[in-house]
């Protein structure tokens, strides 16, 4: 069953709510799902509405004009997917690969709604996962000095193969502001800590140090600053005195897998909302 | 800021959201929350719609009224309350007090939005509680000859004291059919344990007996089967062989606590729908 | 570094644990763990003590020769192992393959201190992982009419094989006794719900109906009667009235991972004692 | 039962643990618990034994002197309790008085071996629940200006009522060095974060900012840097976009209350060991 799904935030107003309930009436739909939420912090309303296409009155290529009106009036950021669009989505990885793996498993079996035609690394590591699961594995080697150059010809290539999303699977590289500011809110990270603790290079290390009694991680949208974007998800699991910091990196790397594919999956399924460095997600 | 809660479930079907919102904001609803679910098993239909009565067009005795077209076309099983009628909550318990201090801490912080006039047990051990937060006591011992007339008492007093909530705070005694039935869906229970799993006496004998790694606390609905209510909130926590049957009770008092006043905190906010004996929670 | 690991248990008794400590130590050992447990309920003593062989006064062949006055006198229930000796495991799986990749790539990355020579099913789809892996694959169709016959011819390959372990990761068969006597602590099953809830058939579709807030995830020894062996882990996950039946399986297949992964490694380290139908883990 | 508790850490070396096991064997001892543990970074060892006084051959006054070969030859960091020196505690309470109470109440109900004879704080709010519980309170408001003069005023007071431990139960006031230096080890805090996360002032108004999706609270020794000493226990519940700053704390109460007091059980157990800034709990 195909469907629209229009995520929608603004200010709140009275009768919002039942405008957009008159307009979806009006045109003989059937609503699927319904989420609202309002941030009494800073008076906004947020809609996800999800419904069968089949039957709506309206062509699926005059929704966006016929919404204009109603968005226009209560000056609405808006954003309309239909399920039948699949998304494309790269991955990046490096060295640690078991985030890879898990992604490539639940879309195998179902899990995720997307293509997954690339895989890029800069390191030839994943290659023999990318030829198991037949995706096309790019290598972009990053030193210093060619990081920029690299950069332009990942996006290239990002181009040529229409990616909606880019999933950072402990991808070691840090992207320019270049980069990622053409891929805002479409870019997503797994760190392995709780954050804002233990930010940047070698968390668990840095967990094991400070003696921590839980370890946690934390899937994001990626911006400018470092491990500090919009937060998608967190958990976080115990451990003690008898943890290695071998142990510490094997807890965590569960955590991680279970993390990351949840900020996929409800990306993926047009749940989140990203506003004030923050998420609202409608699971 | 005065609000009207209307919960209402019915068979799904194409336009009853637009109509409803359509009937609010014809008489100038300002909406503070609205949730809605869709069982897609059984095709039901599910709300809960917070608005605020200041502003609203129709008086709020008049409400009832107004809304009967729209409730009787659709079949809806509903109910209307308003944040003014503070709810009345007995609370009984027998030996174990860690429940009953625990709801009257958090009654006196502010957390409940109630009155709780009204203490039950079959043993003297909480008369000095309810002494110190002034609440009524009222001791009712059970032996299996006068049961029913000790729960026909019980009932006197709990309707002169206009209870609309009872909850049971680790109360020992299990309640005939009769007294049940009175109480549909007004009779919070915490059984030590994550239901199904050691249903009736000693669950933590039998936890630890069984050999389990967790040990949980659920909050449930009375219901005429014992400890078979809809489930209103579960949790866990681990356990290991180092753990003593004493240890269980410890570690579980404190699931019991927090699993039974989220119950209690939902059903006074209006937040919980039982059907097919299970629950929707709109927290 | 090879080291030796002993497993012990016997009634406690002044002076065990010293006695235990002047043999080692008279015999030059060097202790890497040590850990022990009194159940005050049974007064029973367990010990699991591991040492580097590398400088022991007695050689490797003499040591279960050089302990037995020691086990002897206590009347002691031990197990010897050597880090050196790698054991052997089988997985069973049937079509929900998610436990054997995920057992399968945790065994590539190191995680566990085995090897597996041998997938076997009653269906073929695990075919092609266990190519991928370049593991045996053995097939056996099991109906009720050639149960024990398949059953043989199991046990005729798992020999063959010098099968340590039985790890059943989601497969779909009960054995009879005469097999499960046969693989007595030596055999560990998933069960997708928290035991002893929901045992046997459709765990996921039976919480689904109950309406709980949490489902499970319990790995366990095999014994004859269904799923009420020693329980080596659980974990459990929240759910809410969102999550469909498929919801739910996607959130437990994530526990099912961790929690029979957590149960082999601890196996393979001889970390777990089995003991009145329970385990003590000594992780 | 009396039991004598030794707690020892030291460089690990071969035959240690034999040594203390002889000494202890040769002196009839009947051992209740032992835990070890070997840092194999620092190559640390650190025990616990606990052992009935009743049939020991050294008497207790004595054990000291009968160590001292012992633990001079290792030389071993080193502390011994017996459970009958009932240790004195005082709580230190300020506005937010749901740790305070928690505190008292688990204390009545026989969780915690020790003695409460005193309440500290800066403000009044404290005086009613002191009262109720028969405890001395003592207020000493703070100021800028009067703080070191204030603090000398509340050692003598700790002095006079010969107290062994502190807990910071929400406690608003920042210690000098010199008040913390006196109390090393023996004052514990309870941080309403995930440490090292939102460290100071206010932290669930940082993590409502940050758009976090799991709160936490820490408990931990006291040193110099805020925030900053060994953590003795921390624990996460979720949180999500619906959670107003308001349910952040009053969520996260829930959690302060159960991560300090399993804190200062522990303490009181003397199952702690302290180094590196971090803690060994033998739980």
């Amino acid at each position: 069953m195909e469907t629209a799904i229009l995520l929608l935030s603004c200010t709140d107003a009275r009768g919002i709510v039942a405008k957009i309930s008159q307009f979806l009436f009006a045109n003989n739909v059937n609503i699927e799902h319904a989420d609202q939420h309002i941030d009494s912090e800073t008076n906004t309303l947020f809609m996800r509405i999800e419904w069968a296409l089949d039957g709506f009155a309206i062509a699926r290529e005059n929704i966006t004009r016929e919404l204009k009106p109603l968005v226009d009036e209560f000056n609405m950021d808006w954003q309309l997917y239909f399920s039948s669009d699949t998304p494309r989505v790269a991955i990046f990885a490096s060295k640690h690969l078991h985030c890879l793996y898990d992604l490539l498993l639940r879309h195998q079996s179902g899990q995720f709604n997307c293509d997954i035609p690339l895989i890029i690394s800069n390191h030839p590591d994943a290659y023999g996962v990318a030829q198991n699961f037949n995706v096309e594995f790019a290598e972009f080697p990053i030193l210093r000095e060619n990081k920029i150059e690299q950069e332009e010809k990942q996006i290239d290539v990002l181009q040529r193969s229409n990616i909606d999303l880019i999933v950072l699977a402990r991808y070691g590289q840090i992207f320019t502001k270049s980069f990622v500011d053409q891929f805002a809110n479409k870019m997503i990270n797994i760190h392995h800590s709780f954050l804002p603790a233990f930010v940047g290079q070698a968390p668990y290390r840095q967990a094991y140090t400070r003696g921590v009694k839980l370890i946690g991680a934390t899937s994001h949208y990626v911006t400018e600053e470092l491990d500090a974007g919009p937060i998608i998800d967190q958990d976080t699991v115990r451990v003690s005195h008898r943890d290695s910091l071998k142990d510490l990196r094997r807890k965590g790397e569960d955590l991680e897998r279970v993390v990351l594919s949840r900020a996929v999956k409800w990306h993926l399924e047009r749940k989140i909302l990203v506003y004030n460095n923050k998420t609202v997600v409608f699971d």
